[in-house]
């Protein structure tokens, strides 16, 4: 049986309808018919080549919504005609001390749905059935697809970083950070938005944002020092780093969930002053997209998506590419 | 009654005696007869100018124990012959929500015990006595006088961020990093010394250092890769830093409580890798130090010193300035 998909065939490649015969089931293995996908900002860095990752053709898409379609011999914990749901990750060793820990993103062995396997730009899609998760009832398909990815790389340092009644910036309202204000407002932290221009401000406060700073304005953020807990960075574009860690209060976390090109320069005395901390997350692992799941549909945490057609992926895939997805665009099938 | 210090007049100046007559004591104020301090590299920092803080004639010193000789009429902690010791922080507002919260170092009225006052280099000193501690009796004086900053300094961040069994790596083994190898081993850590050469590794090891890295040698701290879970790094100058971020497990933290003067150039893939995180302490709040000074007497840590008297300070100076302790100097009546 093959499988229905579309692929790049080379470096910045038109997605193009690419029919593939898939690997067959393995013991924990599961194939998933595939109702919805999101394409993500990673789809186009995968696609454009800009990280050197990857191979062609390449079927791209890792938020992944669908029903399961066959079981591995070995699958006890999910059955045919479920609905699950699978992100940036398809596979890890489950045995290392990381593995064991709940932090399966972080196992050397880790595999990726759409880096060197096809993703879920397609019909259907196999992989590990222990890295699909069911969803609950209370999520609507097309709008918890990015929570798969999206979701779980905001929720997951706000989960190790943030208790409330935290002081929470975002930074950058887009597929990322439109979920982070929902999620920050949900774990009742005070949450400010922080975007280049005005323009997102009225959709910002939707989301739950308590306060909006236009940071392109030069005066908003030092009017905004020493008010926050925690930062968010979910931008890929160099930002002013320094005037981000003045706006933390002491004892503040600037975590980055995008990374920008360009390395940053720290001044070591903009975090000593006030013991401010720089880290980085990266998704999250199966314990954190499991409560992740529950959590949004407990608090009604839902992406904002507009659906286009499988069948027109390539044209969706380049509004994405321009930066005009409000705020994630997902394929139908 | 006149105050007898040694004080510097200018930048770099020689330490020569010097009479000053005190503040008059305030209500919350002690007067303390010093009998030791000790000598710090923030000491050259600030007589040499390095920082451009302070004011001339500056009496250096901020590392003090001696008997309190005098008491302000609200104080009631504290009794006159009582023993205490006094560290970088002579004051701060008590009123704030850091003050409240037991990080009075992280007050933005804190107040330090040599910059803009006369510091501990003197027979006497006067201050809030809310920043007088007392000394265990298990702890010498001359030992314990490190410990008031170069102790808290470091203890603060392993407190913070360090459970047992932790993996910790720290990096200088001079006046603070012989301290920190102590309280990490005292800790229940697995204890990691980084040095440039070999030299120290004897000494290291009588300090608690399971494992030793010469990290002027290429290889070993490649060798060393993704083995600590956290570094402190305690020395002043540039370092391989993306080496030692390298040398951290996911989710492990690198701690500066040395200040480099380059800033520190930190590519994000290095940090967003592993999900690292990149930090620094600043001394340490009064409930850090109370639980510091305990557990140092419980567990039997340290300074190592030599002991060199008063009206020799501006020799002794010098053999700070030209990083030839071994590990601390302290000043004696």
């Amino acid at each position: 049986m093959s499988f229905h998909a579309y692929a790049a065939h080379a470096k910045k490649g038109a997605l193009v309808p690419f029919v593939y015969e898939p690997e067959p089931l393995g013991p924990h293995d599961v194939e998933v018919r595939i109702s919805h996908c999101g394409i993500c900002h990673s789809d186009v860095h995968l696609v454009d080549g800009d990280w050197g990752v990857g191979t062609y053709p390449m079927v791209p898409g890792h938020e992944i919504v669908g029903t399961v379609a066959a079981l591995g011999p070995e699958v006890r914990q999910l059955q045919v005609g479920q609905r699950v749901g699978v992100g940036w990750q398809r596979g890890a060793c489950l045995a290392c001390e990381l593995c064991n820990a709940g932090e399966e993103n972080l196992c050397s062995e880790s595999e990726d749905t759409c880096v060197d396997h096809h993703g879920g730009f397609a019909d259907r899609i196999r992989l590990d059935g222990r890295f699909a998760f069911p969803l609950p009832d209370a999520l609507a398909s097309e709008n918890a697809a990015p929570l798969l990815c999206a979701g779980v790389t905001v929720y997951s340092p706000l989960r190790r970083w943030v208790r409330p009644p935290m002081r929470v910036g975002v930074v950058g309202i887009g597929g990322l950070g439109h979920l982070a204000l929902q999620f920050a407002r949900a774990m009742g932290c005070e949450v400010t938005a922080l975007s280049s221009t005005a323009d997102k401000e009225p959709e910002s406060r939707s989301f739950g944002a308590h306060r909006f700073l236009a940071t392109g304005e030069p005066k908003a953020l030092r009017s905004a020092a020493s008010t926050l807990d925690f930062i968010l960075s979910t931008v890929y574009v160099p930002h002013d780093w320094t005037g981000l860690l003045r706006a933390l209060r002491p004892n503040g976390v600037l975590c980055f969930v995008g990374a920008p090109a360009e390395p940053l320069k720290l001044p070591i005395g903009a975090i000593l002053e006030g013991q401010k901390t720089v880290t980085a997350s990266a998704i999250g692992g199966r314990p954190a997209i499991r409560e992740m799941l529950d959590f949004a549909a407990r608090h009604g945490v839902a992406a904002k998506t507009h659906v286009r057609p499988l069948a027109k992926a390539d044209a969706a895939f380049d509004e994405v590419r321009k930066g005009r997805a409000r705020y994630r665009i997902v394929l139908a099938a």
